[in-house]
């Protein structure tokens, strides 16, 4: 894309109701717009880093089975008083609206019990089982406080799948299957080396919860790292008996904070009892369906990752989420082969945002460009094409080379 | 994908509380869940349909200019007051809730006001203009009634692009520039034979807007058609003077029903003076910026499609917007063949849903696929394996007939 044409600007200030560093970058480099303390309008280029990171979840949760729905956002009042989850003392981040017929609804924050209530349409023998159920879609939590920029919204996107099985045993192994393609998400999102499967709170379902925790000072979470063992214990269950438990060491143990970027939970038959989902098995004998639930907060992860990998220049996207691959920059002299590669660069497929500009100085043009943070910084100027080529720079590196143009296009192709 | 997998099963009767077809069949065939009134989850097949035709928008709209951009569902009460939208006098279907804080915030229905309050960032100057910007996006409408499946929802997605120009004769052009965008949008959704530009009221706005009207009996428009030109005129505007204007003749009209799948509003500068939405031309002086928005339903599009193309045995999906492109049968001695066949067509890259469920009868498997509308029915038996290969049968079509394997997968290469 052209950057001319690019509706966004970049602001050389930081905005002044905002403290986070993901909030205050991706509002800089024209990523996302506040509408409201936790409430983020997502620009173009935002989105694109957004549906990259749900694609790459839809990708790994496909890998395991899971099949895609799209919940709604308003919720019936019944179904969540069955579960006894209606009350706003029993769930206080309830947004709730009223009907033109005067009839209280909800707004989502999660998705169980409608979930659990729909699959009784399709789920009613063993033969039915086991299926895997997701979803990529925005949920609305009232938080009494948002000022984590996409770290904490009052309205967020979100991945939750939920699994129906007949066994624990059943339930454990997708549990595992799970978080192993919960730390392949990390990984292809560039914080794989950051985050680290944690022992949390499981209440009020089981003793302990999973939770995948991303090593950061801007997160809310206290942790204790066995950096040995790539394992983790949440402060809130972190006493001498779970330590116990889990084989952990005190001297071995790191305090760090995180940011919790997934969770998993079992819920047994917490909702499938109240929403009466049952099954009959082999013998014809009647059980309520077995469930867990799996969640990772899509726009939560953008920030975090943000948070995570920019440095004091700007943003630095790793590559297989970041808006473009290739930021190509025209500089004077520059300008005519720039125009050229970037026609090529688009034939061969490459995403590329082209700083065509004219009114703008080199230093304002690099400035912009990492403050974006796209992976490769491609400069097509007077100086580059006497050097031989373009001047070719990775935004997570200070090495810079002037590498032939076609060399680069043949790099380039894959 | 295998059908014993699918988590899906269709339903014989229709649900005792609908009326419409297309959401009788669309629960029937397991592409849809009502979780209330004009409120519908959607299902793995239905989300697949759902996102093709989102996909086809956004192709169109990205081939006039669009940039996509994902605002929010809360809003803030500040912006709407600016244009005095914001009482429930004014716009008689929002939603509203409540922040934890006690203030109350908006539930989105449309998204002008805060589009231009967010465009007032990156519009300064005659150099930022033309914009386009668009979003799919789920809308809140607070309908009284909602018994019209997904064609009235209380929850739907929507396609809204809203143009930022200078000057009427620029309005005007983009207008006839994406109202033929539309057009290919609805060809492309097997309805553009039966879907007509209608001049209807553009109030408060302009004297008239564009409206896209698909002819179907289920409609809840009625419009005054001429088809030797193509053209329509809502009855809410249809008067001698307005026929006179628009050159019109009595005779030539026919009186019709019809489903609202898109529209076109002029909006002039209503919305960018209320938000201070203005540019600086090349003399420096200041104007309020121009604007249009650009509606096309997406659910309700789906609904419509429905409506206008099912038949008595069940729906009947166009090719490019089909759940999948060939719906496999295995039938008694065929099933190892069918297996091959899948996993052949699956490394064509063919989109499959394969019957290769062994407890139903060959009557239901025929029967379940002419309700779910898959464009090509294939069929592999003793039978058709026999009279030389598989038994292929266009959905819209009586006509089967047995083709070699080998020539089968040929056809399908592209």
């Amino acid at each position: 894309m052209r950057q001319s044409e690019l509706f966004t600007k970049t602001r050389r200030e930081a905005p002044k109701d905002e403290v986070a560093k993901n909030a205050i970058l991706l509002t800089r480099g024209g990523f996302i717009h506040k509408e409201m303390a936790g409430v983020y309008s997502m620009l173009p280029m935002g989105l694109r880093v957004l549906n990259k990171i749900a694609d790459i979840i839809r990708e790994e949760m496909n890998a395991i089975g899971g099949q895609e729905v799209f919940l709604t956002t308003l919720q019936d009042p019944e179904i969540w008083k069955k579960s006894e989850r209606w009350s706003d003392e029993a769930m206080d981040i309830w947004f709730k609206t009223e009907l033109a017929t005067g009839t209280e609804v909800g707004i989502a924050n999660t998705h169980e019990e409608p979930l659990a209530n729909l699959m009784r349409q399709h789920i009613s023998s063993y033969k039915d089982l086991p299926r895997f159920t997701y979803q990529i879609q925005t949920k609305f939590r009232n938080e009494l406080r948002a000022k984590s920029g996409l770290m904490r919204g009052r309205e967020f996107l979100m991945k939750d799948l939920y699994s129906f099985v007949q066994s624990e045993k059943e339930l454990e192994e997708f549990h595992e299957k799970c978080a192993d393609a919960y730390m392949k998400v990390f990984e292809r999102c560039g914080i794989g080396d950051k985050t680290f499967r944690t022992f949390a709170d499981g209440e009020p379902f089981t003793k302990f919860s999973d939770e995948f925790q991303t090593l950061s000072d801007a997160g809310e979470d206290i942790i204790y790292l066995d950096r040995k063992k790539e394992l983790a214990v949440n402060k809130e269950v972190y006493t001498d008996e779970v330590l116990a438990e889990l084989n952990l060491k005190k001297d071995d143990l790191e305090e760090v904070k995180a940011i919790e970027v997934g969770n998993i939970f079992k819920l047994g038959t917490r909702f499938s009892e109240a929403e009466g989902l049952e099954y009959l098995d082999e013998d014809g004998k009647s059980h309520p369906v077995i469930m867990g639930s799996y969640g990772i907060g899509v726009s939560r992860l953008m920030g975090a990752i943000v948070e995570v990998l920019a440095d004091e220049n700007g943003i630095v996207w790793p590559a297989e989420i970041a808006p473009f691959s290739v930021h190509l920059l025209a500089l004077p002299g520059g300008e005519k082969e720039a125009d050229k590669l970037y026609e090529k660069l688009l034939a061969q497929n490459v995403e590329v945002l082209y700083d065509n500009r004219q009114d703008i100085s080199a230093g304002q043009k690099f400035s912009e460009a990492d403050l974006i943070g796209i992976p490769q910084r491609v400069v097509v100027s007077e100086r580059s094409l006497e050097g031989g080529g373009v001047e070719v720079k990775a935004r997570d590196s200070d090495d810079e080379k002037v590498i032939d143009i076609d060399a680069f296009l043949n790099k380039m192709t894959n």
